[in-house]
């Protein structure tokens, strides 16, 4: 079982890098890119969806039995217990627009628990990746959660999607500043929580995620000694969660602070 | 006086790149990074310090009759009417803890107005630059600020100092939101300013930025074809100035934005 899980975590690390590249072929061709609205602030380009197929392409070869849950197009049931849950491009805001912070996001789980997170960012190279268990990484090297227990002493990410209340979102961001705390929104969740999981952010909350923008964020947080709210396994994948993840210390603060805003 | 200003331009890009280049050494370093605190959320490190040495080293060499003045050590008179205004690096919160979103910021002014500017993101090898007249450019390629009329087309950046009146930040990203908008905040807010004047922000405001946080992506932006609140140029290089700017259709709703968030 280690073995395979070895083996799916350096096939899932090799496999966004090359998403990421064929992602950035797009990225610099900007002006030719087709872009779609799914709905008010909810963009998708031929870049998300060529990218998504290529991930697609790969797990079905190597893995053909499992399930793929993928953003942008319908899922693939497996007989395996192993769903694929994948964002070929999260930060699409962002890359259709020309901001470089984007990221390819694969995540395996087993029966509905994330077993291997992965998320890559091309313009960077920085590749974060951890299997459950077996600790999270940056390019290698091992990264750790926040060990701060004051919001003085860093950054909260948090997001803002179409399924988001706005008000709630603004009732956090004040909530975050009155604590002395500083809000982060770089437009794409998966980076943030990656940024969590290596200690940049104090950590990351949001009331809701897709399970393809959160799941292999959430392991590296979890993997890098931080502590997450768990996600209900028999819904996650289909339906998403509320986020909350950060550092051991500051995770209470960051549950305060979403009763405040989303409360619950 | 075209030549000289042509001659300015390529001195601060090349600076700004080999300033970036040692501002990574620091970087890729961090766990020998020296920080300190100047204040709620406000630190330097070493890397900040040893950059704009370098930096000033290198204008006093070339210009040694103009004037300098930085985030980090005390400004330097000059007599030529010229004064270069640099940030060795801006996003010092995100650098210090690991985020790839800081930039080396390098404007020269001439009597109070700014003609340079210069962006550079050494994590992503971008270098913005402009100067006046001369429109304005990312790795060599023209940019256009924004042509969007709403702020549901996009993003609005803005920032958050230990200057801000928190109150008055809560305000505008409420605002933003209720006209169906997006904020964005990656805790640089001149690679923002460097967004809003290639068009992948909608546009960029804050209630009070420093002269070597502003300047040059101010120019970026009417360079880019955008608008831009015209700061005091008696008073901004010493006590900074209110930011506005933005695509030049946009500009009004961000200028509401303002009066509604900071009541002016």
């Amino acid at each position: 079982m280690t073995n395979d899980l070895d083996a799916r975590t350096r096939f899932a690390i090799d496999l966004a890098r090359r998403a990421g590249e064929l992602g950035l072929k797009y990225f610099r061709d900007l002006e030719n890119l087709t872009i779609e609205s799914k709905g008010h602030q909810d963009l998708v380009s031929d870049g998300d969806r060529e990218v998504e197929l290529f991930i697609r392409a790969a797990i079905a070869e190597a893995y053909p039995q499992d399930g793929i849950v993928g953003e942008e197009h319908a899922a693939v049931a497996g007989t395996t217990g192993h769903v694929w849950v994948i964002d070929p491009i999260d930060g699409t805001a962002n890359f259709v627009r020309g901001i470089p912070a984007w990221c390819v996001v694969i995540a395996c789980a087993s029966n509905g628990e994330t077993v291997v997170g992965v998320i890559h960012e091309p313009s960077t190279g920085e590749t974060f990746h951890g299997h459950r268990g077996g600790g999270a990484f940056v390019n290698g090297r091992l990264i750790t959660a926040s060990k701060a227990a004051s919001l003085t002493e860093g950054s909260v990410g948090t997001g803002l999607s179409n399924r988001a209340n706005t008000e709630h979102v603004a009732v956090l961001i004040r909530a975050i500043m009155a604590e002395g705390g500083v809000f982060y929104r770089n437009a794409s969740g998966a980076l943030m929580l990656a940024y969590a999981a290596s200690g940049r952010l104090l950590g990351y909350v949001e009331e809701h995620m897709n399970a393809w923008d959160c799941l292999a964020g959430m392991l590296l947080v979890e993997e890098a000694g931080g502590t997450v709210l768990t996600a209900d396994p028999t819904t996650v994948i289909g339906q998403g969660t509320k986020v909350i993840a950060g550092g051991k210390a500051i995770f209470p603060k960051l549950q305060a602070l979403c009763v405040e805003a989303f409360g619950r």
